[in-house]
């Protein structure tokens, strides 16, 4: 059988995981906390399971789940949306994606995706017979550069991909770069698919902007969020996506036929600790902050240089003082003589740009952060 | 926005789920049991909550679930395989059966599947740019007509569908059967996608004839399964796909970007389960044989006609001698007017043959069943 997936390997997620387990390395790579999910909601989940909900969830999610996130998109960003029409609970953000982008490219298409980029992006939008146009942020502030996306539009423009805050740079976009987004899509039939899993850890005071306070472009927007970032319990993969009516229904004929409904238990769960502990993601900022700023000090005295983390959890370093080499060839170094696993950013690049770049994790306990500074400083 | 799936609109699991809660109907529609998973596997899922498995599981599945996949393959139908490289857990057998079309069906290839057919297939095809040549079963048999479908292969032909204990229809595939599927598969560059979630399922001391006892057949197969059906918990959406080496590889490409992993605590809880007590699906099918039986002879006075039931846990039934008009409009009546909410077959075909013929599940308790038949034996 010839591949379908000829640039596509093992997701290097998989792949610094299983070296990190390995080389029994500190695990900084793929992005998940090493601490638990709320026990109320570890407890809301048993009482589902007690109460009898392990049957098929409604496809589009259970109206409680549905209604929650409602609410929060209305309290948060201003934004009124209907959970029977506008609002799809999926098995995770990656579904949610990927159910966005089979659900509206079609072949011939083009996608807009500002690399470094998630590297589930192009795949799925390679699936579809589209092609992914690549346009690299400005380094090191990871922001776009307008007259780059301007000039990249044709008439197979089919959609925009944005990730604010942004993985793995963390950076985040301001109100005015929404606005020239809008501008640029206004008249066109191009849809905006917005990754904001990150939306609760911006830092500094900083405000998320997502796509649905901007109510021109919420209007042709898909907007995808996960609870596994927000809630520490990535290995649930409960996510969903918030799009107007016509392009909800489109999203949930793909939906239905990738997975048709998420674990049941989970989605009870969240409805119930999202109704009675909003206040959890008003605090993830604190939180994040306070552990980004320890895993500053934590680096410090090392020889790596730390780019700025306007939000999201991951930490950029540049180890170019340390050796000189390709991101990954660093990264497979550092697993097994340094014993911290790193993401490389060659990855998430279409063509890298030659920077000496890799991503660190700091959704970790102190101990952790700790035992890998240790090994980081002595680099 | 132009749809991708101009055929495609609310399954119609969904729509007679919703139509059910609406009329207060007793849902025999949807397939899913109205009793609980075993209480050692909710306590399972439970615990490996309180252990720390909230963050991603592997990819592929955690190693313990992909090995007793592995063992029950080897003990069950005497096939070995690799966990390692063969066994890809999903989240949900319908995940698993788009990743297996996505990874292997290209732009312009056919797909053979028989009508009636699950209605996921064809919208999974379709989004390849695709297209599902549809060979209808023998009615009342819902057997093969293998010459319909050597005269159906084309240099086109990309993959076979098969579906066995088949929905709807509970009709088994036999050894002849997969005899018939290797022969005309030989030499082509044809692979099988077989839909097994029921293979627990079969009733009268039949044998489920496995695409992996069929070692020619296994070679070229991927063999998708799912535990919702097994353990009472369809909405765990935990299913599986077991492939050779090289066809799981593309499998799994596709995968990682579809769903990525699948909710970690239920994988640790089926390992657990699996590896304790594997006696559980060795009793499924007097279990579930003696609630077709009785489900049968509660019906037996009614006008439905009653058609077999060598597996699954679905009875059709013809209700011609009641009404004459198409399922769906009966279905709509009987929902409304009789309290009961079934599953017409139309939607499972392309050209509907012009039969009467409904769906009830009896995955339901003694009460279920006897409020069910007491309505409809009043039709
Ligand atoms: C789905 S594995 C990757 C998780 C993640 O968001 C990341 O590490 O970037
Ligand atoms: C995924 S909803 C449909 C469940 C099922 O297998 C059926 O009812 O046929």
């Amino acid at each position: 059988i010839e591949t379908k997936l000829p640039k596509v390997g093992t997701t290097i997620f998989s792949v610094m995981s299983h070296l990190a387990v390995q080389h029994k390395a500190v695990n900084l790579g793929q992005g998940f906390p090493d601490f638990e999910p709320p026990q109320a909601l570890r407890d809301a989940l048993n009482r589902a399971m007690s109460n009898g909900l392990n049957q098929y969830a409604p496809g589009i999610g259970t109206a409680a789940l549905r209604e929650q996130v409602a609410l929060k998109t209305e309290r948060l960003y201003g934004h009124k949306v209907s959970p029977d029409s506008d609002v799809t609970i999926t098995s995770g953000a990656t579904e949610a994606l990927f159910a966005a982008i089979a659900a509206v490219v079609r072949a011939g298409d083009e996608v807009i995706v500002f690399d470094p980029a998630y590297d589930s992006y192009e795949p799925a939008i390679d699936l579809q017979g589209a092609r992914a146009v690549h346009i690299p942020l400005t380094v090191p502030s990871f922001s776009i550069d307008w007259q780059r996306v301007r000039d990249a539009i044709t008439p197979k423009t089919r959609m925009i991909l944005i990730n604010s805050p942004h993985n793995p740079s963390g950076a985040v976009l301001s109100a005015a770069d929404l606005d020239e987004l809008a501008a640029i899509v206004r008249d066109t039939p191009i849809v905006v698919l917005s990754d904001e899993v990150y939306e609760h850890i911006v830092y500094d005071g900083a405000v998320h902007q997502s796509v649905l306070r901007h109510a021109e472009l919420a209007a042709r927007s898909i907007v995808v969020s996960s609870f596994g970032k927000t809630y520490h319990c990535t290995g649930w993969k409960v996510g969903y996506a918030v799009a107007p009516a016509k392009l909800s229904a489109e999203f949930r004929k793909v939906h239905q036929y990738l997975t048709f409904c998420t674990f049941h238990p989970a989605q009870a769960a969240f409805a119930e600790f999202l109704a009675s502990t909003p206040e959890h993601y008003m605090e993830l900022p604190a939180f994040y902050q306070a552990k980004r700023d320890r895993f500053r000090s934590l680096l410090a005295p090392s020889r790596l240089k730390l780019l700025d983390v306007p939000g999201g959890y991951f930490q950029l370093v540049d180890y170019s003082a340390i050796r000189n080499e390709d991101d990954l060839a660093f990264c497979e170094w550092l697993v097994k003589e340094g014993g911290v696993a790193a993401i490389p950013l060659t990855p998430f690049y279409d063509k890298a740009p030659g920077t000496h770049l890799v991503r660190l994790c700091f959704a970790k306990s102190d101990a952790t952060m700790e035992a890998a500074a240790e090994r980081l400083c002595k680099l």
